[in-house]
């Protein structure tokens, strides 16, 4: 079985480096990053290192990594080109641009669009890291569009690194992942912003920077250049994400500024509710 | 050594079990909450349960753990009864007040205002963690008011369960902790609120919840009676760091809005800066 991996940053690395893995599968690897592919290939995280048109001649399975608007630019020129041998997965972040994109091409059928749900803070081919999706979670969006066996084989793919698949419609996975996933980045670039403009000496924050700090600000250190995509992809949920959030904060500070105890206490222990929800 | 421990919660408890563990120390722990004091006692994490008079005449070494709201109080009336065979520490997350409410007392040399950088999001004697202090940072305010001895007891103390301490300001550690944890904590509390508040389908959260999200959202699930005073006491510092930080989410709002990809990018690698600070 040869598997093409389209963009081999944090997520695309390392797919491919879970499926090189497996028993009978070759991975080769596509990017125009010169830098990257190196990288990808001195790692071991690939074989081969080939065009996307050798890509595509080459592979039953093409899976697209790159930062979203690249998926969405990528993907109707790709099923231009496949066959029903092919299975095309894209592992974007968000969902309803790049279903939109290519809702009406007559090889819908052969593209599954997944997320699977897993990440860290760093980025690029040396942040690949070996299991990052081990019982991790995956969506695939639009199911009733896909011929059976392209879905199949994308169920294969995601199982085979350990995960387990759900199943939601994009409007819904970029609702959804607006609240729990892209607000938390903004949320934590912004949190980094304010210390480090306050902050002037260094050296303090480092100095004082406790273990709470450092969990809500771990995120300001990703990649601009895959998250500004991902909230304009998806700037109608991020952004309302953002208002509320907003509101909710301009509230405890007028509770705070009035010395509102009661306003301040029910305000948390609402807060303390995500306990139930989180393990 | 006898040393006795007020307010067996998180932070109290830790430091309880961290000296029980030395040769030649004793460590009796008082706490009001009777539900806390039998569970501490169950635990190990303290030898016996007294009260605060019995503290004051058995122990040369006062550890105060309570709220800071209950630092406040306690404190002057435990100066008002010690000798000079003692020293008082408190361990409260905000400096000022505290200091304020002591600061021409007879015996303010015999007190050591501290502030130990540690902590995790749980609460209570249950949560109390062996070397929850070690390799971490402690901060001793106005130290220029100290007895020497009581200075070398208390710098001997946080020595002995990992920590290096650093001197600051009453001011200057209000502020700084005001940007390097308070507002964290505020960020996570709203950002759980937020995200609670939108998804009634907990299910969905549950599945979608990213370890990013639960990064940043960790901290929700913190106490909100030992936040509430932390807050109020820190009131003018957390106030102007949260402001600071909702104008900056504002701002990325808007250019999120008004898909203003150079200044959405700068933003985050102006954010990014974090990196060189943080390990």
């Amino acid at each position: 079985m040869n598997i093409a991996v389209i963009g081999l940053g944090l997520i695309g690395g390392s797919i491919a480096r879970d499926l090189k893995s497996q028993i009978n599968v070759n991975v080769f690897g596509v990017d125009e990053n010169r830098n990257h592919s190196n990288k990808a290939l001195e790692l071991g995280l690939v074989s081969e290192i080939i065009s996307l048109e050798n890509a595509i001649t080459k592979c039953e399975i093409i899976i697209l990594a790159t930062p979203v608007h690249i998926i969405e630019e990528l993907l109707p020129t790709i099923l231009d080109k496949i066959n029903i041998d092919h299975t095309v997965i894209d592992v974007g972040s968000t969902k309803s641009a790049i279903c939109d994109a290519v809702k009406n091409h007559k090889n819908r059928g052969r593209y599954v669009a997944s997320h699977p749900l897993a990440g860290t803070e760093f980025s690029g081919p040396e942040a690949a890291l070996k299991g990052l999706f081990n019982h991790k979670k995956n969506i695939i969006c639009e199911k009733e569009l896909n011929e059976n066996d392209a879905l199949d084989t994308a169920l294969k793919v995601f199982q085979s690194i350990g995960m387990e698949t759900y199943f939601l419609s994009p409007e819904e996975h970029d609702k959804h992942l607006a609240y729990v996933s892209h607000l938390s980045h903004v949320s934590s670039f912004m949190l980094g912003l304010t210390v480090l403009n306050i902050e002037k000496d260094e050296k303090q924050i480092f100095n004082l920077a406790s273990t709470g700090f450092e969990s809500t600000v771990r995120l300001a250190k990703s990649n601009p250049n895959t998250w500004k995509p991902i909230f304009l992809k998806n700037k109608k949920y991020v952004s309302e994400a953002l208002e509320n959030y907003i509101e909710l904060l301009k509230d405890f500070k007028t509770k705070l500024d009035e010395s509102d105890d009661e306003g301040l206490i029910t305000a948390m222990k609402d807060a303390n509710e995500i306990k139930r929800i989180l393990k």
